[in-house]
């Protein structure tokens, strides 16, 4: 071993200067590219497979999964897994093959199985999501068959209900409610009850199950396998290594090697290095540093060994963790060890929680800090400096706490996690982690802590702590009511949130309830022994029983995900075909991704990029803006407004809004520039990177809520027909009512209207001062409007073409216009294509946020509950003016 | 002088291996670049000015004319000249800055006034032309104010109506038939009458002078001088030279430089070498060589000096043809010469009518080695190889032949110039050149040939050469009826077109012709000197008789270009507007340029170009098509029509068309392939260097004449609606006629339907296996239905649409279904984006010819011309099957 790790790195054999790998089965070569860029960004701009969509550019969504199949060397066999496109570098699929959704099928060469299922059961609305869906459940299909099940009958997959609807956590989709996926999903279980599955196009209410079954696109896992990985077998069985110059690119196959290329020696001025296994750590820190080497670690055999030793295993810190996984539960269904199996299933259980599938696919095991089987020493220290590496995680298998000496008796070993995040499965954040590791003796008296060790992590500290004073106080207690009241006090006093985090109180009380159900069990459990059994307590029955808390804790703990319902819909034939369930039209190709959004056309030749500069400051003179070193090509602003033309970016329901701020800003977030550069990643960072100059001597403080807007009668014009309708008599009603609130407030917060494709135009000037604009709008006719009124061009120069909206929800038919409005506004004065894709962020500052809200209301109303008389009004706040509008007074 | 020429050529300065140019005010930096692209490639594929069309590729078009701005750096000013953008290569431009018509003025900044007049004289028609109009018209503008003509009045230039008629020579137009172009240009001259200037948009019929003058888009020449060239000045002031190494383009500065770079020492593996003057050679030769290294010869002092010797003037080989013309006839008006000056003249003349002003402004003295003026001993000799240089050529002065070293009496010198060709003015390659030069004595007895020198050329030999039998048997002669005949008769054995030259006896009786006309004058003369004039036959009066004769040649040779007509149109106000002369909608974007033509559409990414292989063999079956080292991405056959498609290429009068030959050609020109590659410089070079195995075994001659398809009996079925209907009786018809034509023949032969946009496709392939199709056709309707009908998928599958024709006269209304749907058939195979714009050869082969035709008749008629009968039966021959079809029986 030593030998190996103090060897050279073999001289790049032929080719490997060159980036090689395959999409869908076409061969790339890519001897050329900045290191940065990731498989996302080669596929949508230099590839024609553009269902790898770009949704939130941090792995959180899966609009962008696609498959990879890389030959695994060691097993001699070719692994298929998804990732994140938009967090993997390119440059780390060297050697692999790529298989998008068009991969799958397509409407030239038939569509998979999979597409026709999706679109059968109304599954794709939007369609934005749907490409990354399918690939999910494709690459779960085909793992499903390498497992040791039994075949599953004709037509369906050895999958089991339970995992297709897993098979899909972590995609997220903002239009079906997730009802038509899952049909679409569970359809190819082995498992699956047909009558179970919902409204579909293929077959009738009342149809027999065999009926059903032939009525669906044939499946048949032998003619649907991975496409594409026969040659890559042919081409690739000898491990096929990138170490480019050119690329600033290296794969070290040794620590010596590692080594060599860290040393300052052969790092060039100063350049900054980047160690990368999944380049998944991106996705939470968004970085925006530029390195100057990147350092593959994947090659290295010792960071990617499993190995027991007689204290532990140790697992080497390159490892993917669905690998680590993987090789826990195969452990401890080993029964490898003698104990510490609970231990591993446990940890492998809780690391099926953390992100998505396709995230812990290329994730490593290392690179992931915030992971709670870390070591406390490691944790506490600072953050690794970007040239250490971790090489491996050591796990201890744990035996009962000896006494003098000896096991105590009836001592057994218990462990549990926790983790509470927005969304059981699937990519969240989480509010908390926890981790407890208890030793206990059970008999008569009660539970007794020999040892009790307790981790909470992710609820805004640095780290994950140990919470040792309770430890203290734990050991040697027989668990009761009052110790356990204790025990939550002191819970309460060591999980405490750094000033700032979100849910602070939630945090801690989520604390409180994970320790009360852990140690709570154990009292019930000694309650039960207590409360009468003669049994002997032998080990064997402790055992059982800590099974039987383990797994109570997996069913109160974690509700089923699976899903299951029924649906009746009524439907007439009096309006036939309204109301039948017939397929959507092109959700086929919105299926296998051949669907055209605005962010698939194809960049014209010149086109430039745009990216929003948004004002931080409300009620504020923009004075200057400049940029550091990222100058873009032009930066468009209220000034470049044609002299025939208007500052209007919006046509809504009080009045026309101005596209950028003209003298002052009207609030944080209100549009001051527009920088267009050669690509979208440098507009982006140009906008980020903007250094703007304010000046807010003399004037106003901005008006924040509601409250001030009223008292400072800064309102908005309600239209006439918008004006409040008296229904009934408001006194009456009032005077005939059982009970009444005489005066009552609501408040409601902003909010960002979530769609999966994010605000996108490309405006392409044609001739005779024209203007073609592709928008993702759900009101073509309002930008047109504006567009021509902007630019001041007849309305007959501006052609506004909606393909396709991946997910509106309003926000779409609105705050489009602006964006819309911009790029024409830029290609009209440059004479060149300008296109925008608003990155997440940015589309939360400008699309983002409806008004607050206040509501006062006033109800009278019957015992019964009838109402008797109801009057609202509704003050939105809108920044530096607001509205008061009492919209509706019904009795 | 010697000392200059043996200096090494200066160290490149900095930014000399940078070619630096401007176009429209818009720098552009090309570090690297194949040196074989011409301004025409670069303009239309790297910037947003598409208004440089390709019409011909030779310089024989006008339609890709641009101004091309250069300071000279020793007269110290800017020249503004007019070049053909496909002949001129990028590199040569290097320091100048380009203007095209885009430049002058556009919609967004307003347009020009030549834009806006040719937009209300009605002469732009298809547009496709007009930019370079425009541009040839602006370049004479621009330059006629820089002589020393007086100021014309306000609105007006100092060009003539004659110069600017002739301004425009060149300039190809085949749709309005010139008259509108000619108006648009007079309207700008000095002595326009403005009753001479036809029906337009700006004034009524009847209007006053000063109404006329004021509606005109105002013009001043003062306000619309050459544009961008102010910074040209300031940047360019010291010559700015190209020495490349990367680019392989070379400028030495004196004859030892060029003889260094020459040296075979300095090419690498025996490059190709190609100096550089003008490159319009290449619009004859059509060169596809690839040479290794370009030598630009216009900065060497010697090369381009004009120079007066005891013996003669000489001219530096690299002078500029327009440029020796300047020379020429400011050195006869100066009358610096004792004698030559008329042969100055004369020869600055016939130079005005080789090719046009915008190829003559670049073409180089030395370059173009068909000119007449260069040694009968040059001439003779084999070419120059590549690497040989001409240095000069010397132009001698030329004395009355002296007999015993004294003058003979009235000996007078005369010298004329003759070419014929297709057109007067404007490029077309002669049928005949020639020129004479004569010493005669005339007296009472008549003219006495002293002394006389024929050369003809052009005419179907490899040089020009002297007639040196008919010198000897004229020199001593007196000019009778007589020896003029036997002259002539000389002249038919003298004057022999190779073998395979085209109208070989029309060329020898021109040069009888030309011979006569000039022999003849001098018997004229001699006869009207005999026929009573007592005067004194002195020196002054034969002078002036020699000047009559030039004179009265010029007259009647050379027909005044200038046309004047007066243009009555009665329009009637019934239908008003129609018949209004209203300015065409688009027309003054046709002439700005801005214009969308489909080939001006920018190619999208990953965009392939086709060219067809069209089949040299009637009736032959293909047995491979394969490539040398131009290796294109694809080859496109029968074989890649979709099992669901059809092949068919039109839907014609007589049925539908195959789009590619199947199992056996058709015709010579049937298309049997289309290949795609990266560029249409590569498709066009792999299309022309296929080599087709052909094989003719057992298979029927080829049907190549009507009457072989008579005798064959292949025939067309004739639609029943297309069925002749007999008019009158025929029989009573010719009983009743005086005059009787039994029985005549005519036979038609085939014709290219020349317009000025080649046929030209764009096929984007568009999700759900659609397609949609940009064509230059006239009809997108048959397209459609076609491409749906080839391609297999439905009709609303298929989006064809026709922006702008440039040119069309029906042939692009049936030969652009099979272009079109070649595109579409590519494109839906590749899924990429197809396009394809047809070199003229191979538009003359695959749209050219529409059938011979042989018409017989019979015609009865009355004395007064009055048709009693009329029998027409008309066979078309369509290659291997021929069409009998009576259309018409009149009587």
């Amino acid at each position: 071993m030593e030998a190996e790790q103090s060897s050279p790195p073999p001289p790049p054999s032929a080719g490997d200067d060159c980036l090689v790998f395959k999409v869908n089965g076409e061969r790339f070569e890519v001897p050329e590219i900045d290191p940065s860029t990731t498989l996302l960004e080669f596929l949508r701009s230099k590839t024609r497979f553009k269902s790898v969509k770009l949704g939130c550019g941090e792995g959180g969504c899966g609009a962008c999964v696609v498959l990879l199949s890389k030959y695994d060397t060691v097993n001699k066999e070719v692994e298929n897994f998804t990732v994140s496109s938009c967090l993997t570098l390119l440059c780390s699929i060297n050697g692999c093959s790529v298989t998008t959704s068009e991969g799958l099928g397509n409407s030239k060469d038939g569509f998979h199985p999979i597409h026709q299922r999706f679109a059968g059961f109304h599954a794709s609305q939007c369609g934005f999501c749907t490409p990354g869906m399918c690939m999910s459940l494709f690459s779960a299909l085909a793992n499903a068959e390498k497992t040791n099940q039994p075949q599953a009958s004709p037509g369906f997959s050895k999958l089991t209900v339970s995992e297709a609807e897993k098979a899909i956590a972590g995609n997220l989709c903002r239009c079906t409610g997730y009802r038509p996926i899952a049909d679409a999903c569970k359809s190819f279980a082995a498992d699956v009850d047909m009558e179970d599955l919902g409204i579909n196009s293929f077959w009738n209410k009342g149809d027999k199950k065999e009926i059903r079954l032939s009525r669906l696109p044939s499946y048949n896992p032998k003619d649907h396998t991975c496409p594409y990985t026969e040659e890559l077998e042919d081409e690739y069985k000898s491990t096929r290594l990138l170490n480019s110059e050119k690329v600033s690119w290296y794969s070290p196959v040794t620590i010596k090697g590692l080594q060599n290329l860290l040393h300052p020696d052969m790092v060039e001025n100063g350049a900054r290095i980047k160690l990368v296994v999944g380049n998944t750590g991106n996705g939470y820190y968004k970085e925006t540093d530029i390195y100057g080497k990147y350092i593959d670690l994947r090659y290295i055999p010792e960071l990617s060994m499993f190995r027991k030793h007689n204290s532990g295993i140790e697992l080497g810190a390159a490892l993917t963790i669905s690998k680590v996984i993987l090789y826990l539960k195969e452990k401890s269904k080993a029964n490898e060890y003698s104990s510490g199996d609970l231990l591993f299933t446990k940890i492998a259980d809780h690391m099926e929680k953390v992100a998505s599938g396709f995230i812990r696919n290329s994730a490593s095991l290392g690179g992931h800090k915030h992971e709670t089987i870390t070591m406390e020493e490691f944790l506490s220290r600072p953050p690794l400096e970007p040239k250490d590496v971790l090489l491996s995680v050591h796990v201890p298998f744990h035996e009962p706490t000896r006494i003098d000496g000896s096991v105590h008796t009836n001592s057994k070993l218990f462990f549990d996690t926790y983790r509470a995040a927005p969304r059981p499965l699937g990519n969240a954040l989480p509010y908390l982690n926890a981790a407890f590791l208890a030793d206990i003796s059970c008999d008569r008296n009660g539970s007794l802590v020999n040892n009790i060790r307790l981790a909470f992590g992710a609820y805004g500290t640095k780290h994950a702590t140990r919470a040792r004073k309770i430890e203290e106080y734990l050991t040697g207690k027989i668990l009761s009511l009052r110790v356990l009241d204790e025990a939550i006090k002191l819970v309460k006093g060591a999980v405490v949130s750094e000033e700032g985090t979100s849910y602070a109180a939630y945090r801690s009380s989520l604390a409180v309830g994970v320790l009360f159900e852990f140690l709570n069990s154990f009292s019930s459990v000694a309650s039960a022994i207590s409360a009468g059994s003669s049994e002997e307590l032998s080990g064997s029955v402790l055992e059982g029983t800590a099974k039987s808390i383990n797994d109570k804790i997996s069913q109160t703990g974690r509700p089923p995900l699976l899903s299951s319902a029924k649906q009746v819909i009524q439907s007439s034939r009096d309006y036939y075909p309204v109301g039948e369930p017939m397929p959507k039209f092109g959700a086929a190709i919105q299926a296998s991704g051949e669907a055209m959004y605005v962010d698939d056309i194809p960049s014209p030749p010149n086109c430039l990029h745009g990216a929003f500069i948004c004002s931080t400051r409300p009620v504020a003179r923009v004075k200057s803006i400049s940029f550091k070193s990222n100058q873009p090509t032009d930066v468009i602003s209220v000034k470049d407004i044609p002299r025939e033309g208007e500052n209007i970016g919006c046509m809504a329901m009080f009045g026309s809004e101005p596209l950028f701020a003209d003298d002052l800003t009207r609030f944080a977030g209100d549009l001051i520039g527009f920088v267009v550069a050669e690509s979208q990643k440098n507009a982006n960072l140009a906008a980020k990177t903007a250094l703007v100059e304010y000046d807010t001597e003399g004037l106003d403080p901005p008006i924040l809520t509601v409250e001030e807007a009223v008292e400072r009668s800064s309102f908005f014009d309600v239209p006439p027909y918008l004006y409040p309708q008296e229904v009934g008599d408001f006194s009456k009603g009032m005077a005939e009512a059982d009970h009444k609130i005489l005066s009552a407030k609501i408040k409601l917060g902003s909010q960002y209207y979530f769609y999966m494709e994010t605000q996108t135009a490309l405006a392409i000037p044609d001739e005779d001062n024209c203007m073609v604009v592709y928008s993702s709008i759900q009101c073509p006719e309002f930008a047109h409007r504006v567009i021509a009124r902007c630019l001041g061009v007849p309305d007959h120069n501006v052609r506004v073409l909606t393909r396709r909206v991946g997910g509106g929800f309003w926000w779409k038919g609105t705050k489009s216009n602006a964006v819309a409005t911009a790029c024409a506004l830029a290609a009209h004065k440059l004479r060149r294509p300008v296109r925008i894709y608003l990155d997440r962020k940015t589309d939360m500052i400008i699309a983002g946020g409806r008004h607050p809200m206040k509501i006062t209301y006033s109800v009278g109303f019957k015992s019964d509950g009838k109402i008797t008389a109801l009057h609202l009004d509704i003050l939105i706040n809108a920044g530096v003016t607001a509205d008061i509008s009492p919209i509706m007074r019904v009795t």
